[in-house]
């Protein structure tokens, strides 16, 4: 009997679950096996805030592969199944279904175990109304905390913990969102760009930079206040909180990638090349629980976006079924979210990450989506960060219309190399309705062309 | 006394009116001299559908530059100004406003001189309610003409017939268009991505492909019918008209430059190269009036989007100027427009313009702008034209979502020649408000990779 070659994977999130969809594609006959700990199949993470709102009217919708679909791909999932153990010499999985064991030998294992959220140190912090924004269930479990006219508060400013503040508010509530950092957003946007989200989020969000939540009080095991204290004055603010969530950044999942002795990168991630290949053979790693480098500095870096977890998807489930597809020599962390009604975007590092390794030339343009004699033209703001020294985009951001798609077009400037003095000359697609003669991302490049000549 | 260099520019458009800003800022002693034809200053002629329709509310608002803005500048604008005759040996303008002679000399000339529309033969064309769209003025005269329920033929389904359709339309009128070749946006879309806009134009406009108008029929000097010819079968067809649009596509205004000897290319354009510069010394010429190279094909190609107007009116400027701005090796054409509520736009020749030139491989994906899983997700389609020995991307259109932004990452793909490989791996930006984890502009890409590894 021709039997197929046994691909394994651990983790049925994005990662996971594309993964065993490009095995499969590439290799008719593998025999492929996932075990989820958790008891929903591939569903998307990204989208639980907008089932908070409603926006998304249904858990049920985030399911993109349901295991009816892994069925009929001959793909054998095994839902609620927690992996104790691999024994990386005899090749065997160990893993639990409640009481039964299910043991699993494989040829080529696939890890996605992901990432568990870090919570901050509170106190108190087990008690009911207190969440993280990870799984379905806990976006369930929030939602019965929901209430008109409630206080939540929001640990973390950054992409998740304002995607939540704004879906929540739109049920109602009254937000506070608490970060101990001097600004919000500061792993994706630097000063002057927060800046400009700041003056687009309503007045009733309140915002506590430099201040971090110390405790939970409770009544009957449930949260009633918050008490926050303020880093710059040492001072202590108590507030009513009918719901706490937390959303302070995770930490990689690495626990089984380590018992087999997978390296560990000095981020805390599993190290992965751009084949997702971990330091031991047969065995890949891929999203949450990983690390590779960025492309621009080759700094090591924690994976930690959807967009990218998929990539790394497809790129393990080809080569673990015999194909052969490499990443990009770094990652971009293209990224982008939207809240309050104004979109963000950016590619590559702030200035915060790269002070150290460049001299950078920044340009920062203001513009509009439109021409101005075009009536409802919308702000869009650009900023570039350009190496001095060859005129290269090192990195991009974006606040307002299409905010997105403009830093797709940096994305690519990047990954082709291409100076601001030849972007500054891109013919642009230009009509009224849809965007001026000279759009903002050719605008910004000639700020920082003018400054790079007057600079020779 | 230290007297400035005298620069004449002929046309007041977008071309002739950007250059005398950069001239200006360039070099602040510069003598600037405009002449102009018409009655208005600079204004932008890609807005005059949308004034048809009030989306702007005002002619005025069409104004970028005013006389003011001109005299400000210390620009010597002459308006309702007509360039009779050009002494390129004594280096002279003879212009004349109405009964009065204006004549200047100079050192440097911009001719600016733009497009003629080109009528086709029609039969008793020269009644009233026959029109162009070039001016305020025509518009101006169209708007009298304008009635609820009344019919409106149109004349050419490229993008200016399509835009007066949509804006006419939304005035309540009946508009049949009428197109010689055999589909619309011939110019612009391969047939397949024409078929999508298709079906998205209202059941109540009558799209005649393969067929002419013939004759205008006339009761009191005034437009009361339009015969129009089929191509194929031979037969004819009268309609009442209230209106006729004549967008049949221009003529470069060459009479001036060739009259000073500046070459003129095989698509009757006055040549110019990346500096804008003309075959004669001293004297540049840009926009409608002008014959550039095609970047990807080297092939001569009249200009005829705004975009590179004032792109060239800025490298004309600066050059004319004693400055120095290339623009790059040739155009790349990127377009976009929107009628009827879809999107459209493209960069670089459709598959008609280079079959001769490579072996292509074509990709085309019809996507949504947001996951599945997130609610008013809108359909973008893309195409992208391959060479199919390199990789490397020739041309990509889309119709749909945002496909101005999509088709702008693609002129950067072109200029930063990145082949289809690199680009499938793209990481782009996802958010489930915002975009997929996969962007269509790199699934497409994804689609014509497998095709060529296919091949090899």
């Amino acid at each position: 009997m021709n039997q197929g070659k046994k691909i394994a994977i651990i983790g049925c999130g994005a990662g996971g679950g594309t993964a065993a969809q490009f095995v499969r594609k590439t290799d008719r006959k593998a025999e492929i096996t996932i075990f989820e700990k958790g008891e929903y199949p591939q569903y998307s993470k990204c989208g639980l805030p907008y089932v908070i709102s409603g926006t998304i009217a249904d858990f049920n919708n985030l399911i993109e592969f349901s295991e009816d679909w892994f069925k009929k791909a001959n793909i054998d999932l095994h839902l609620e199944t927690t992996v104790e153990k691999i024994d990386a010499k005899k090749k065997i999985i160990i893993a639990k279904k409640g009481n039964n064991v299910v043991e699993k030998s494989y040829d080529t294992l696939i890890i996605a175990t992901g990432a568990k959220p870090f919570i901050p140190p509170i106190e108190n912090v087990d008690v009911d109304g207190v969440f993280v924004v990870r799984t379905i269930d806990d976006v369930k479990n929030i939602s019965s905390f929901i209430k008109k006219d409630g206080n939540a508060t929001i640990v973390g400013a950054g992409l998740i913990g304002l995607e939540m503040t704004d879906n929540l508010r739109k049920k109602g509530m009254k937000i506070t969102v608490v970060e101990a950092l001097p600004m919000i957003l500061a792993n994706n946007l630097d000063e002057d760009m927060v800046k400009i989200v700041g003056e687009r989020i309503p007045d009733d969000v309140k915002i506590l930079t430099n201040h971090r939540v110390e405790k939970v009080e409770s009544t009957n095991g449930k949260i009633s206040k918050i008490v926050i204290k303020s880093q710059e004055k040492n001072e202590e603010i108590t507030i009513d909180s009918d719901l706490l969530i937390i959303a302070a950044g995770t930490k990689p999942d690495i626990d089984l990638a380590k018992s087999i002795g997978c390296k560990i990168g000095e981020t805390g991630g599993v190290v992965v090349n751009k084949r997702c290949e971990t330091s031991v053979q047969n065995v890949y790693a891929i999203g949450d629980c990983t690390e590779f480098v960025e492309y621009i500095t080759a700094k090591p870096a924690l994976i930690g976006l959807g967009s990218i977890v998929v990539r790394q998807g497809i790129s393990s489930g080809i080569n673990a079924a015999g194909g052969d597809y490499e990443l990009h020599k770094g990652i971009l962390n293209t990224s982008t979210s939207e809240f309050f009604g104004v979109e963000i975007a950016a590619v590559g590092p702030t200035t915060k990450g790269i002070e150290d390794i460049f001299s950078v030339v920044t340009g920062h343009f203001n513009g509009s989506s439109l021409p101005d004699y075009y009536p409802d033209g919308k702000p869009i703001s650009v900023k570039i960060l350009v190496d001095k020294y060859t005129g290269l985009i090192i990195s991009a951001q974006a606040v307002g219309e299409n905010a997105a798609q403009r830093i797709n077009m940096f994305a690519c400037a990047i990954l082709g190399q291409l100076d601001v003095e030849t972007l500054r000359k891109l013919e642009t697609a230009y009509a009224p309705p849809i965007a001026p003669t000279l759009d903002v991302v050719t605008l910004v490049c000639d700020i920082v062309s003018k400054k790079l000549s007057r600079n020779r």
